[in-house]
């Protein structure tokens, strides 16, 4: 195991048992919900998010236990998206990171609130005092939260991915919609570090261009799996965007050409971290990962 | 036309124009997501909830700008509840405040993405500083209102709704389902103008003990109005309680004591605003009025 997976499995566990801590169990009739939004939550998958937050929060010599629940906060939020996204009016996806959906496991309706309950919870955790001192700075990661995941941010993304089934897409549309619909929640966990540790605008900025190349090269391997790899291997259902006609990184550049764009921009996001110096290797190492991946 | 009902229709009018400032209206192609926010979002209602934000809001001299923006945001998270109550999944109503649910004027994953739009903009409001200028004072708001609405608030009680067709509810679990479902937001809504005024407390209390009658004294209200009236005058669909078999507070107690319980709350709920004075009269005649209401 290499230092970055051993790093991530150790980030994994840690927010894992945040989230466990943080999800309601009851003895009450409503604790289906409960059980819903934990097993979407405990899914597996690779804390990619997480583990972004808590990187970035070690850059500035952030408190663990802080950096874990803004962590546990953008999982919250990834995780309801995927549930939302996987509805039958969605996606209408069977499999998830290897296991039934949350509709399928449960019931819609269910599904439903789960992602709505998770979406619900990860403001609440960053506006509680346990997650920082300063009111001020939990407000500004609740109000980039709020702006990375809603109608400007991620929603939009995911409706502009509706409304593209029926669209041509050039390069230009793509990566935007690629930037509102996965790109804008990276960048979150990327800057909440920052925020956390009240770093200037300058700073916050460099780690943004980090994340707006990190997570175009993460969509482009998203899509490159989505061409080429099998259910098994990826954990989810396969060869759907071009099942749908839907235009991608992939079938605009071509395999090859997606390969070398993804590689590219993994590096060109490494470099944004120079000023970082040491404490930076494991995010230069993460831009290698998503690229590299194989699920 | 009375004091109150002018009172209501001015804040209306006001949380209407902040409602519309604060959707975003793009050209790209996810805009037929903010059509649906801004569709639903403006499909009329009584803007209760809006009117106790002001109201509670005026008892303590807090400006009407930061009262406005509060109240928007409750009305946001009132109208996402909404739009996911009504999806196939849930309620499957076709109808809502006399016009076609959201699912039916755009479609299902539109619905679903402008519910979770507005939820997730309601925290961007409230945690923004035009709302309040104390951050300590936002956080509290976003902290209270992720607390109602979430999973142990408004969500909980929406599931605890759902698994309550196969459970026979005595009238101590009905009073749980109802001031989970709909009374915690009703709480949130009479105590933020508390929390704007930095009060401390016993004077949060109080408003909690207001609404908490006002809550389920509006709930019995609405199961009358489910069993009584016809689809016309209240703007949905009716009888479905019945029709699905469900224990209300209609079913349990019959039409005629029900409206007594409820018109005893309006009572109790008004005398907990004794010492308000004569600022609170309108917050007294709103007890009045929720119980009396034809829609």
């Amino acid at each position: 195991m290499t230092d970055l997976n051993a790093a991530m499995a150790e980030t994994a566990n840690k927010v894992n048992a945040v989230l466990q801590a943080l999800i309601p169990r009851t003895d009450t009739p409503e604790n289906r919900l409960y059980e819903a939004m934990r097993y979407s939550s405990m899914a597996g998958g690779k804390r990619l998010r997480p583990f972004l937050v808590v990187q970035g929060a070690a850059l500035f010599n952030v408190a663990e236990s802080c950096a874990l629940r803004a962590a546990a906060a953008v999982e919250m939020v990834h995780t309801y998206s995927l549930i939302h996204d996987d509805l039958p009016a969605m996606d209408n996806a069977d499999l998830r990171r290897g296991k039934p959906t949350c509709h399928k496991q449960y019931d819609e309706a269910t599904a439903v609130l789960a992602g709505d309950s998770l979406l619900t919870l990860a403001f609440g955790v960053l506006s509680d005092a346990k997650t920082h001192g300063d009111p001020q700075v939990r407000c500004d990661l609740v109000a980039a939260l709020a702006h990375a995941a809603g109608a400007l941010g991620m929603c939009g993304g995911q409706q502009f991915d509706l409304m593209a089934e029926k669209m041509q897409l050039d390069i230009g549309a793509i990566t935007r919609l690629q930037r509102l619909k996965t790109g804008e929640l990276i960048a979150w966990s990327c800057e909440a570090g920052a925020i956390l540790g009240k770093q200037p605008i300058e700073i916050r900025h460099r780690l943004q261009a980090y994340a707006h190349d990190l997570g175009l090269a993460f969509q482009i391997a998203d899509d490159l799996l989505d061409a080429e790899g099998t259910e098994e291997q990826v954990g989810k259902s396969v060869g759907r965007d071009a099942q749908a006609g839907k235009a991608t990184f992939v079938s605009i550049l071509g395999i090859e050409r997606a390969r070398a764009q993804a590689s590219l921009l993994a590096d060109q996001a490494a470099r944004h971290l120079d000023l970082f110096g040491e404490k930076a290797a494991l995010l230069r190492e993460v831009a290698r990962f998503v690229v590299e991946r194989r699920a």
